[in-house]
């Protein structure tokens, strides 16, 4: 029996327990076959259908059928901030946002170091971050919206899908909340993420996209920054990230298995009520953000000093509740907890939050 | 006991058992940490040392120093074939190539495609990639010389570090012969290429990159395209493909085990050689290069018809000797013999082939 933390970490983060045991089993030799994935030709019979899996998998748990298409790529979500706007930002339109964090903000940037137009439909910014945005104006001639449907640092996350009018595509960064809950994905024209917080470990980036937006693609594109390369070559034009898809393939599967996107909302809703019932209940923690915005996923919440947080976080690993410090960027403390994340991981920091808050205040 | 087979894959491609054993060890619980670094925050004490091992690891194995750095990026040599010239190429100079088969060929495409000025400086296309040109021109304002060290498809490698001007930069793609053997690495400017061959698994591409090399970089670059992004944040800029790295920081930790690249090329000689021998002493096993260019790495051959290549593919398998067969541009058989493939593989190869020599002819 390996001795096991509770990792609340915002990614890399948690993976289920049974994944683990299943690829540590595998690890020598997949299926008997006498080999490691990890040693695997992506042309393989077995990779192929490894891949085949994972992405079929994804589109199911969706609820999307022959209308979108699933890669997986590589150089995380950063890389989306650019391939975008390479792809699908005509010189006489505007991509625009809604700003609701760093992650949108570095993929506006991303969008006027190209020189390219852009309008910011909407933003929280003027309150830090601390809300989504209810209302929003389009440009003229927008190429798109963006959004960003979870905010790992600041804790918001978007309830509902926002309406667009019809012609305008959306797009939205899901990284820090995918197959957490079920959405209705088909208002998305492209989603994307790092798979590293909600589908597996890093190394992949998940992309769906509606085919219909490929109409809408620019030319001359390199080759590697073009979404049809990958999709002509079912998402191995060339190597792919093998072992993380192998990874993905089982935490969706263990995702249907669980319920599904249901499922995963289920669970999701009882452990993030765990501990938001003690911040709402509470004068010595308090959360950061509005209460009808905030995340399932990332729970920001302050304690009534710098000293007492270093302190919670200190004498909370040594209950091995693990990587519970706040963004570098926002301080304070912050507990993730993804799909993976055991009902007992979240139960245990609730009842530590209780009695650190009895021995401290 | 797992039984294993003989894994002749051209990538990707056999690890070292011992480094397998480890990494399942651990697989549930790194170093007693109570978790996999599959689920390990890239910001956590235990990554960075993780990084920075393979990092360091990797120059030290190169015989480099403080003028150059190591980065772990994603997407492939592909990638770098569009973030090389974005970077090095101004618009009045030209991107200089040697031409020695398929990925110098879409290397070069790259630069088409941007619209940017090039020259084949030498190429081997006139006699179908089969050796490694011996002179070469350069053009009159070259920004770089790009070569393709080892030809994974035609299996024909460079000999000896290629002499350039004072003031040109060599740029290598490295992927399917790099730490096979000692180089001159510090004549290089810019080395690259994808792990999964020679030091680890799919997913993470190694570029390793002198300093001096970044004053000729250009500006206003895409984040992510932008080597100084990568170099700046220690190669963690966004997530890292963690669990690569990791099993690479294991691989190159096993070639130092074994000699370094010293030991690899006295390994890696010997292996090649028992298949050499027999295509040297045979009628019925043609090699498909001339000799003195052929490959340590990756060996092509026919056999009389196509009929029987696929006879000795098949029977091959059933002896467990698996992914004999040639890449699917050129046809015939391949033998990848990678730093990891134990010695053991290469005797049982050439023993299955002579024995389906004497039965076959």
């Amino acid at each position: 029996m390996v001795k096991r933390v509770y990792n609340f970490s915002a990614g890399p983060a948690v993976l289920p327990e049974s994944v683990l045991k299943e690829v540590q089993q595998e690890l020598l030799s997949y299926q008997g076959k006498g080999l490691s994935v990890l040693e695997m030709s992506h042309r393989s019979t077995e990779f192929k259908q490894i891949m085949e899996d994972a992405r079929s998998r994804m589109l199911k748990l969706m609820g999307l059928g022959d209308d979108y298409v699933a890669l997986f790529l590589q150089g995380g979500a950063s890389t989306q901030f650019y391939m975008i706007p390479l792809n699908f930002l005509p010189d006489d339109k505007e991509a625009n946002f809604i700003n609701t964090g760093a992650w949108s903000t570095k993929a506006i940037k991303e969008v006027k170091k190209m020189g390219k137009k852009l309008h910011i439909a909407a933003s929280s910014e003027d309150k830090d971050f601390t809300y989504i945005p209810k209302e929003w104006q389009l440009s003229e001639n927008p190429a798109y919206l963006h959004i960003t449907t979870n905010n790992t640092i600041r804790g918001t996350e978007w309830k509902t899908d926002p309406d667009v009018p019809a012609g305008v595509p959306l797009i939205a960064d899901m990284s820090s909340n995918f197959l957490s809950k079920p959405l209705d994905f088909s208002k998305y024209d492209l989603m994307y993420g790092g798979a590293q917080k909600n589908i597996g470990p890093a190394g992949a980036t998940f992309v769906v996209i509606k085919k219909s937006l490929l109409e809408k693609q620019r030319e001359g594109l390199a080759t590697m920054m073009d979404y049809q390369t990958h999709i002509q070559k079912d998402s191995a034009f060339n190597t792919p990230p093998t072992f993380a898809i192998y990874v993905i393939g089982k935490v969706l599967k263990w995702i249907e298995d669980n319920g599904g996107v249901s499922g995963m909302q289920k669970r999701n809703e009882e452990k993030a009520g765990y501990i938001y019932d003690i911040l709402d209940n509470s004068d010595f923690y308090r959360g950061t953000v509005v209460k009808e915005d905030r995340s399932m996923m990332n729970i920001p919440f302050r304690l009534p000093t710098e000293e007492l947080e270093k302190k919670f976080i200190a004498e909370a690993a040594e209950h091995d509740l693990l990587t519970l410090k706040g963004h570098r960027s926002v301080g304070g403390c912050r507990a993730s907890l993804y799909n993976s994340l055991p009902m007992e991981a979240a139960r245990k920091l609730a009842e530590f939050m209780q009695e650190f808050e009895k021995k401290n205040s």
